[in-house]
């Protein structure tokens, strides 16, 4: 199939098969690509959580309004933005360039400088803001990947932000929920499966200039 | 190559090969994995500009700080957030979904409210913020497909979106200037695509419970 092909197939799945789960590599295969997804600077001011326990996950249905897809997935894959987006983030980064880059710091500077520039013009709803985006931009690599390898996934805006943050305890790690997904295989019987998908036609979506 | 090779090998181009275009058949597919992209409810809240006027690029060059991606990738590919997102948004989706789906209207009016339901709760602020991640997420799939085609992108938010929307007539269109992502293909000399890609180790980018 071509990636086209894969994407039609794909849809955002309401019921998994709560019995086949995502072999190891399967699932290492998702996190590489969401680990190589673009992000502004390549800044990456987000954390990706990977939930299987049981327990957790019953907790995360009820703050999700019983959506049986956070404890029927094989795994629930959740975007965390960091809450604080500062210069000491920029600098680790930056350290982490000289060290993939083998490059000395001086000559990091005025990159640094620029990035700590942008961060702190931004208010701290937008910085908010800014590093969501960065995180549907990982959530779209997630979904092409997932579709790629045959792999189903739901996209998930439906779910008390803050309940998810108290169960997961992100507070204490700086992070907040700010969209999940989860992965697995979609059960015979979805009904959604077998619905055509419905887009804007091209000539509504496009605009050539 | 694997798609993990691919992503890879992608990498923000700043230098494109002028000489080098798309060929139709390239950019179709481009835009079909754009159009295929989800979004929340399937609202797809945005339109995506194909911009190859040389004239309107150069404009666009000036208003991203003279970036010369805007006038030398093969397009620029612009994704533009509606600016009103209320009940006649939804309502029209609503048409779509029955007429691809050989559905009686009356049928999706519980759907229908739900929608409006959640666009009606959002202020105008959360509104706009809601509808670009959508678009963010299209850009993510647009980036993995481009990957896999090889084709060189470069996502890019330094640009002034007011000046955007002038050049591009924007606002009476109802739309404003979210992100955008010019594709081609790389300069051979563009140093950039031999740096060694930096992101957060696995070890800190994951968290598994």
């Amino acid at each position: 199939m071509s990636l086209i092909e894969k994407l039609n197939w794909r849809y955002a799945t309401k019921k998994f098969d709560t019995a086949k789960k995502l072999s190891p590599e399967q699932l290492d295969t998702l996190l590489t690509a969401i680990q190589l997804a673009p992000s502004s600077f390549g800044l990456q001011s987000y954390k990706v959580l990977v939930v299987e326990d049981p327990a957790i996950r019953a907790q995360l249905r009820d703050a999700a309004y019983g959506q049986s897809q956070l404890t029927d997935a094989s795994q629930v894959i959740i975007f965390a933005s960091e809450t604080v987006i500062d210069s000491a983030l920029v600098n680790k980064y930056v350290d982490r360039i000289a060290e993939v880059r083998h490059m000395e710091r001086v000559h990091l500077g005025a990159y640094e400088d620029t990035m700590v520039g942008t961060v702190n013009r931004l208010a701290e709803d937008q910085k908010m803001t800014w590093s969501n985006k960065q995180a549907y931009i990982a959530l779209g690599v997630l979904l092409t990947a997932a579709a790629d390898l045959g792999i189903d996934a739901c996209p998930m805006e439906g779910f008390q932000a803050g309940k998810f943050d108290e169960i997961l305890g992100l507070k204490a790690l700086g992070l907040t929920t700010t969209v999940i997904a989860p992965v697995g295989f979609r059960a015979e019987d979805d009904t959604y499966s077998h619905l055509a998908k419905v887009r804007r036609p091209k000539s509504e979506l496009f605009i050539h200039i």
